[in-house]
C-alpha cells in the first residue's frame, strides 16, 4: 500500500527497533539512505541498524562508520531505494525477508509494492531516494546534523553524478545545498567520489575503454569488462560503477552500454541514454529494469549471446 | 574603486550604450556573466553588446546566438571575469582598452582594481563572476528570463566543475535551482558542457593521458600537450581545458598541471591542486596568478626549461 510522508512519519513513531535494509551492490544512494535514517531514528530515541548483503564500496565506509552501532532483535523493517524484492541480494537472503518488509521507501517507478507499506516519489519527483528520505526525515522533526547531511548528501550526488545527469532537479540542488549549511563536507564527499581516480580503477578504465565499438551508425557504444581485466587491473567489481557512464559520453551516442563479465560467469549489463532514449525499456526486455537514463539486467550465456541479446533489444528501442 | 551592488546597479541605471568585454581565451564563466549583463541590459531598454578577443569555442556558441546583436557607438565599458587588464588579448587590443574600463565585475581575489570602478565579491563568497552578476541583476530588478538563466547556470555550473570542486558553496547551488526555475536548460547544458566528448577531444586527451608523469613521491602529476597532439588528434586549444583536470584527479596528488606548447612557441601552464596546496602561489612564483585551487602562467623558453621552472616552483610550495 502506498503511503504519504505523513502516514509514514506516524508509521515510524509508533514503532521501535528497526532494522534498515539497501539493495544489493550498495551505491552512494542506497548507503546514504539507510544511515540517514538510522541515524534520525537514534536521535529520536529509538534503536536503529542498518544491513547491507554485499560490502560496503571502501569509498563509502565513512558513513558506517559515522554512525553508532546498535545491536538487538529487530522488530520493524525497513528498505531503502529497493525496487524489487529481487534486488535485496541472494536467494536465500530474500527469502529471509519476504514478506517481512514493513516499509519501502523508494524512487524508482518501477517499484513493485513488495513492501506491507510503500512511501515512493517516483522519478522524475525524486532524483535520489535520499529526497525522498530528506523530506521523511523532515515529517519526524528530526534537526539534521553533519551525519544525516553528509548521507543526504552522498546519496543525491551520487544519483545524479554530482548534479550533471538529466535526473537533477532544482530541488535535488537545493537540497543538496541545505545539506551544505547543515555542516556536510561537500568539498571533500565531491573529491573522494568523483575527482579521484585509484590507480587500480585508471589502469582497469584504460583497459575497458580500449574495447569501445559502436554500432547502429554511432548510435550505440559498448564496452566490456572481463574478469581478467579485474585481475590484471588489481580493481574489483566494487570500483567499476563510473566506467558504465563512459560509453554514453561519446558524441552522438544514444545508448552506452557497458557488459561486465561477474564472478560466478554471468554477464551484468548496464545501459546508459540519452534523450529520448528509454534505458529500462531496454532493460526490461531483458528481464531487467531501473530508471529513464542508467538501467540494468544479468544475463546467464556466453559473453557472445549476451552481446546479441543487448544489440537487439537496442535494436528494437532505436527503430522505435 | 571598490563599490557595493547598490552603487553598481545605480551606475548602470545612469548610463547606456554599454560594451562587455571578457577576458581572452573565453571560458564559460566570462562568456555567461558577459551575455547574461548584455540581455539585462538589454531588457531595461538599454543599448548593449558583447566584444571577446579571442574566438567563443563552439560549446558555448548557443549563448551569443541566444541574445541579440545590436551596433552602436559604446560609451560605458564593463570588463566581466577579468583579474588584470592583462588578461584581455594581446599587446593592441590591452593598450585600446587600458584606462578605459568603466566597471569590471570579477570574483578573483587578486583583481587588480585596474577598472574605474570595481564590483568584486573575492573568493570563496562567489565561485564563479556569474554569482555576482546574478546578485547585480537583481539589484538592477530585471526579472531573470530563459536567456540570463542559461547564462548564469553556464558561468556557475563550468567554474565549479558542475558543482563539484572545493569552491562550490550552497549559493552556488541554490542559485543554480533557481536558474533551473527560471527555464534554464541545464540537462542539456550539462550533457554538452561535461558528458559529452567528441571524438577529437577524446583522441586529445589519450595522447596526453600517455604523458603522464609523477614527482616528488606521487604528490605531483605533470601531463603535456604538443602542437603535433593536436595536429594529429583534429582537436584545437579551444577543446583542451577539461584535460587540465585530470591530473589532480590522481589518488595521492596534491599538484596536478598541465604544460601546454602554444602556437608562438611559448608554453601555458595550468595548475590545479588540491587541499591545503595553493595554486596561485605555484603560478605567482612564475608570473601568472588565479584562484586557490586553479592557477596558471605562461612560459616563453624551451619545454625542458618550463617543465625545471615548473617543478622549481611546485617543490617550493610542497616544501612549505
Amino acid at each position: 500500500m502506498r503511503i504519504n510522508f505523513e502516514t509514514a512519519a506516524k508509521l515510524i513513531k509508533d514503532n521501535d527497533n528497526f532494522l534498515i535494509l539497501t539493495h544489493e551492490n550498495p551505491d552512494g544512494d542506497t548507503i546514504g539512505c539507510a544511515f540517514a535514517i538510522c541515524r534520525a531514528l537514534q536521535l529520536l530515541e529509538k534503536k536503529a541498524k542498518v544491513e547491507c548483503f554485499d560490502k560496503i564500496p571502501p569509498m563509502f565506509e565513512f558513513i558506517p562508520e559515522s554512525v553508532e552501532k546498535q545491536d538487538f532483535e529487530e522488530e520493524f523493517i525497513i528498505a531503502v531505494d529497493l525496487a524489487t524484492l529481487e534486488l535485496l541480494g541472494d536467494e536465500d537472503y530474500i527469502e529471509k525477508y519476504r514478506n517481512k518488509i514493513n516499509l519501502c521507501i523508494d524512487h524508482h517507478s518501477s517499484n513493485t509494492l513488495f513492501a506491507e507499506y510503500t512511501l515512493l516519489e517516483a522519478e522524475p519527483v525524486a532524483a535520489a531516494a535520499a529526497e525522498t528520505v530528506l523530506m521523511l526525515i523532515g515529517h519526524l522533526g528530526v534537526e539534521i546534523d553533519e551525519v544525516i547531511a553528509n548521507c543526504i548528501y552522498v546519496g543525491i550526488s551520487t544519483d545524479t553524478g554530482c548534479f550533471r545527469y538529466f535526473n537533477t532537479t532544482s530541488r535535488s540542488l537545493r537540497m543538496a545545498a541545505d545539506m551544505i549549511d547543515c555542516g556536510c563536507d561537500s568539498g571533500n564527499i565531491n573529491k573522494i567520489m568523483f575527482e579521484t581516480k585509484t590507480k587500480t580503477y585508471a589502469a582497469l578504465e584504460k583497459m575497458a575503454l580500449g574495447t569501445t565499438e559502436m554500432h547502429f551508425g554511432g548510435k550505440c557504444a559498448i564496452i566490456t569488462i572481463t574478469r581478467e581485466m579485474f585481475n590484471e587491473s588489481g580493481s574489483d567489481d566494487s570500483e567499476c560503477h563510473p566506467i558504465t557512464a563512459k560509453p554514453r559520453q561519446i558524441e552522438g551516442v544514444l545508448v552506452g552500454a557497458t557488459i561486465r563479465e561477474m564472478k560466478d560467469g554471468a554477464f551484468k549489463i548496464s545501459v546508459r541514454t540519452n534523450p529520448p532514449v528509454n534505458a529500462s525499456e531496454i532493460c526490461a526486455g531483458m528481464g531487467g529494469g531501473g530508471h529513464m537514463r542508467a538501467a540494468g539486467c544479468e544475463l546467464r550465456c556466453s559473453y557472445e549471446e549476451a552481446k546479441a541479446i543487448l544489440l537487439e533489444n537496442i535494436k528494437k528501442i532505436l527503430e522505435m
